[in-house]
């Protein structure tokens, strides 16, 4: 079965939209919000809870799991769904950010990158073709272009050499695909310039993908300049595909992101945050050790009807903190992920009853905009 | 409610006994074993998960939760039951082991021990009644008397000494409390002397108590030693009342215990050894780390089946620890609590069909003898 992406409706006061993507492991429901599981794992959690809280589709790293335990031994495992004991879609990114994230750890050539591990600093090459059939051998629902992710700021002659790397490797993932099981999406490059965006948006919809990656936005640009990227690159962009940005996950660029026509999302921010003892609630973001929580009896959140909310206070869960005891970080991380789910239901229900503007309003108006 | 024990049956070919022990928050089927929760929360688990795998009580350490969040903190919650979210009997020890395993950092007297926090390094003031005080705020179904646990090897004299507080302490703990829902067990000390062992048993007997703890076995002896002083200790105790072995929880001390007449146990080895990596099995033990399980994907254990060994691959959980994701710890911890919880209900089984002798048998022929 192929994956496809349909198109419920557009929001007619804002770019936002509904849709529904099919994949060979059940339907999603878009906006839709990734938690990530870097390592075949969702970090502290069981598959049957991120079920319980209403993840629909999770997202694993191709880097991380090339390096450690191998493609090979997942795929002779049955696939990472068979592995990590996950039966819904599964996205994998590339690579690619991962990569060019190891700074003079890496060498690249046109034909791809040369990079020492971070795990034993032994040598490896990574390549469109090599990070198309890592991922094929997966088995994720949606893979990824291997792509080179510009940093912030970068010069537009760099940025202009990241974007043609990028358009040729994305021409050359595809050439190398061959699972109909599986979608292939390309990544928008282009960083903060939009004659560059324009260029790779317009590129990577001559090659022709089922969907497509904004890649190279939240590396550490204002927000402002983000959303006019975002502003600028997805009318670019075919309406019957979904789009993708990548790497954001903070409840305000999750409204911003839907608002600008942005249909999928993932981050390691809630669950990083949550084993930190941070937890984003209806009134703002809480730090769970700090001493003001010693003797308050209040759930996390009084708005919220997570598994931690309805079962355990705050003053039980600084005292996990303080104790360093691991039901801590599960507790939170199970209430950042519901919190973040839970108000993508809230957003797709919003643009349903084309109220989207109005519930941005109200959420910020208790939340606080960051 | 008062804490009622029911005995059910008493094997004809051994010590060995079925019983009930009735509490507060529900009945508990002995011989029992109590997973440890020390600060509250058994080290990566959740309340339902622990459930799900019939844990019927588990204990919790005093010395520990007075220092943190402190029982002033836990009885404002509404007690420990309350606070942790397990509405399932609990036990909570006396603190007095934990405090003189301090060594130099306690100091004895005939009222009580002063000793310094192993957190902090202040200063603290442990006596029977304070420990019975902290134990009726924390609300457990049954507590323990504070005692002296003499280490091994200790000469006659110190352990007379030792002996001779503890029934005094034990005196004054009965003194100190008054609460109906709990019950207060006395322990029964003496080292590996068996005229202290009946001195102890004797005077605790004339004191009188609902339960009965046999403490300092378990704290480096020889196993034959400890069986031996188990033959000669039990048949001083009543019938009519639990024993309770503390500090004991591998297979075969087990099931040695039972032979002789316990009706409870409790040890932190099936989730320590876990969080370690190490996993019981029907076939003995297995460390999951081991390179021969790298591309091993059959379960944990062949033979079980709770969750973890129903879903997940010798591969994957070694994965998940090379990769130090919680979550593996969290499943060999699952896979041991339901490996012990599942011996015992097969040995209270035995008991029932009058076949002690020979599951005994059967399980150390595959299992191994430790």
């Amino acid at each position: 079965m192929a994956v496809r992406f349909e198109l419920i409706k557009e929001c007619r006061r804002s770019k936002a939209r509904l849709g529904r993507l099919h994949t060979p492991h059940g339907t999603i429901e878009t906006p839709v919000f990734m938690p990530v599981g870097t390592q075949a794992t969702v970090k502290g959690m069981m598959p049957e809870e991120l079920k319980e809280m209403g993840t629909e589709i999770i997202l694993s790293n191709t880097y991380h799991l090339y390096l450690r335990p191998g493609e090979d031994l997942i795929n002779e495992a049955g696939g990472l769904h068979k592995f990590m004991n996950w039966d819904r879609p599964i996205l994998t990114d590339s690579g690619g950010f991962q990569v060019f994230s190891l700074g003079p750890l890496r060498k690249v050539s046109e034909d791809g990158v040369t990079f020492k591990s971070h795990l034993d600093g032994s040598t490896h090459f990574m390549s469109p073709e090599r990070a198309t059939q890592i991922q094929m051998a997966l088995g994720a629902d949606i893979i990824m272009a291997f792509d080179e992710c510009a940093p912030y700021p970068s010069t537009w002659e760099y940025t202009e050499a990241a974007l043609q790397r990028t358009t040729q490797w994305a021409a050359r993932c595809k050439e190398a695909h061959g699972r109909e099981d599986q979608a292939l999406f390309g990544i928008v490059q282009g960083g903060m310039y939009k004659d560059l965006r324009e260029r790779s948006a317009k590129e990577l919809m001559d090659i022709g993908f089922p969907g497509y990656g904004i890649g190279g936005l939240s590396v550490g640009e204002p927000k402002p300049l983000m959303y006019e990227m975002l502003e600028y690159t997805i009318p670019l962009l075919p309406t019957d595909k979904p789009r993708y940005l990548m790497g954001v996950g903070s409840p305000d660029c999750l409204i911003e992101g839907v608002m600008r026509g942005v249909d999928m999302f993932d981050c390691v921010l809630p669950t990083r945050i949550a084993r930190n003892g941070t937890v984003m609630t209806s009134r703002g973001k809480l730090v769970i050790r700090n001493a003001e929580n010693t003797r308050d009896f209040r759930p996390l959140d009084e708005e919220c009807s997570c598994y931690a909310c309805r079962n355990y206070t705050r003053a039980y869960i600084r005292h996990l903190f303080k104790a360093e005891e691991i039901l801590g970080l599960r507790l939170t991380t199970i209430h950042n992920l519901y919190f973040l789910l839970t108000l993508m239901k809230k957003v797709r229900q919003a643009i349903a009853e084309d109220r989207l503007p109005e519930f941005r309003k109200e959420f910020f108006a208790d939340y606080g905009y960051e």
